[in-house]
């Protein structure tokens, strides 16, 4: 039971620091405090964000409580050097209009009543300067560059703002100040999570166990899932662009997104995908991973008719199960739609591509395009059709 | 006159930076704001420190304020990584006591009606760690790592704690809040000193001018004074020990301590040094500089008293005008004085020497020697004397 209890909670971890930890704190049999910090500007959170979330709702499953961060202090302070004019101090309005999108957004997956939304500027804006000397005084400045983008940044003379050095401190100090048991965060938040076990112990705490999740990759199955890379799955966007934008992803990359976004067992999803080794389609699990994200962030109904109106596209366009895999690299910032159809031997010429475009024939994901000076960005992964019968899947890389 | 005046403002200094900006400040013809800042710590001054506060009576003879402060903001605080014990926390009550007997001190030199004592904790206790975050956003990792000593502990893998960045900072931002239009430091100060400059600009105001003072040699001439060393002069020492000490130093340290601690015009003091080339005897200035010293300290009467009381000891002992100079070298803590007595070649044996110091013929610098069992410091210079004619000046080398 412990064991399989252990199991989940790591399941898809990078690291557990340490597992033993976490056995012991399991073990007291009390509700565990599980930290997460965000970011205090206006989120829009994609399926990489809920890899976090997803782990946090675990713990909930198993009775902990989780404090959900918004780190506003340092928010509230901008960026004091004026170098990032995009990070402008946020007012305390648009912070607390910022936690109510969290809310909305979060709680498509988190229980509100085992959740506690916190604000660091609670302690920070208390702290007088002599206290921040004496949080400062608790670490030094070899293990500070020992970070990697500071190491980096050190060595090839890019400079490194003091204060800079500060904020993992006030990070770390949070996890005190909330008394956190588990803090959970991204791969590249290692160093930050692990200033907050040092200092929960200088401060007289039982260090928090760390567990950092992978970054997840978006639909190209290469780059981490991101916005402006739009690769990504927004949990706000429509049912039926959700499930056609999870229907394109590639068999590999299913499995990984089975394993950090699904919340069935690991033990099913394994069966599934020896069925898949002996013979059986891939696509028909896809579809119950579309189906489950989907129900996630809207309902069953809205899911059933996403799958209803992708399966009509996909028997009027044919698609195809297996379709072609093509790579194709563009040394410009987007490959132009009837050079990339040209390219991939889906027409003779880029005149026939306009050609095509211009009569309604060719798609992408089963979507007509009309646009025949689209420029398809790199990074980019999509089921083109050219008439009835040609498709490929084409990964444009830089 | 603007350039003696100049030439008097610079007499001693290490470095100026710069020159221009200071003359453009004594043009304006105001009352410049000069600051020195020291340590909150229980002073106990010798003349190594009046070097610092004779140039500020140098300005204020021209009609400008001094900013005597006490950076007590970080004393308050101690040493927060509590591996340094001695640097206990300092409560108010001591802070006032200390802040009293530094007054005491230098209003024996400086002018109480253009001096205003300061503490960096009126404006420090009001900083918030939000405007502490601001202020360390103002100076980079890299700039503070050029500062010698943390370039040195760096290199070496000596810890380097975090806190020990924003002290720096702290010290220049006092210049901020007290406009300084001048600080005055010691050359070790000097990497402090030019943080205050940039940080007045950062804050829009015109950066103050640096001047530094050379470290003042001990009455060895070799090593910096200092309590610890036995090398100083205290300035409340006795007026017959502050005249005896003077007297005591060599004739190449007597003319740099003319430049640093006397009074007298530059040009005056050539003239005495070129006298001295050409075979008027040092010792008749020695006296001027001994007087005027303990005038500063005492008064009048007791100058001439210490000077009556030196000279009748002199007869008394018939100390030669010129003494031998030796230098030995000890690998223990000290030299045991029959040891030296006898390696100066002031006796003939140990034995010899225990013998003369018993028979009360010993004499060091004047004084008579008791204790046979005295054991002479490092680095330390004296006149030693044996019977009514051996004499030599031992400098003792570790």
């Amino acid at each position: 039971m412990q064991e399989d209890v252990l199991a989940q909670l790591c399941r898809g971890g990078d690291e557990v620091l340490r597992e033993s930890e976490l056995i012991e704190k399991l073990q007291e049999g009390r509700a565990l405090r599980i930290k997460a910090g965000f970011d205090p500007t206006a989120p829009d959170l994609h399926l990489g964000h809920t890899v976090l979330i997803n782990k946090l709702k675990q713990f909930q499953d198993f009775g902990h409580e989780v404090l959900f961060l918004i780190g506003d202090f340092t928010g509230m302070i901008g960026d004091p050097t004026g170098k990032n004019v995009t990070r402008k101090p946020l007012s305390r309005d648009e912070i607390i209009e910022n936690a109510r999108t969290y809310e909305q957004q979060i709680f498509k997956i988190l229980d509100p009543e085992k959740t506690l939304v916190m604000f660091n500027s609670s302690w920070m804006n208390a702290m007088s300067s002599a206290e921040l000397i004496q949080l400062a005084a608790r670490h030094t400045v070899a293990r500070m560059l020992e970070r990697d983008d500071f190491s980096k940044r050190y060595k090839s003379g890019q400079p490194i703002a003091i204060h800079e050095f500060l904020y993992p401190l006030i990070q770390g100090y949070d996890s005190v100040a909330m008394k956190a048991d588990v803090e959970l965060g991204g791969t590249d938040q290692k160093f930050n999570l692990l200033v907050g076990r040092q200092l929960q112990e200088v401060y007289g705490q039982k260090p928090q166990v760390v567990i950092t999740m992978p970054i997840l990759e978006g639909l190209d199955g290469v780059q981490k899932m991101s916005k402006s890379l739009n690769n990504y799955i927004g949990i706000a966007d429509p049912a039926e662009d959700m499930f056609g934008k999870i229907m394109s992803i590639s068999d590999e990359l299913m499995w990984r997104y089975f394993e950090l976004l699904s919340f069935r067992p690991m033990a099913e999803i394994s069966d599934w995908k020896a069925a898949c080794e002996q013979g059986a389609n891939p696509r028909d699990y896809k579809v119950r991973l579309a189906l489950e994200i989907v129900e996630r962030f809207h309902d069953q109904g809205a899911a059933r008719k996403a799958l209803e109106s992708f399966e009509a596209r996909f028997k009027r366009g044919a698609m195809p199960d297996v379709i072609e895999e093509k790579t194709l690299t563009c040394s410009a910032e987007g490959y132009a739609i009837a050079n990339l159809l040209k390219d991939a031997g889906l027409t003779g010429s880029t005149s026939e591509a306009m050609r095509m475009i211009r009569q309604g024939a060719v798609k992408i994901d089963g979507e007509k395009v009309s646009d025949n000076k689209l420029v398809m960005p790199l990074n980019s992964q999509h089921v083109y059709q050219v008439g009835k019968r040609k498709f490929a899947r084409v990964t444009v890389n830089p």
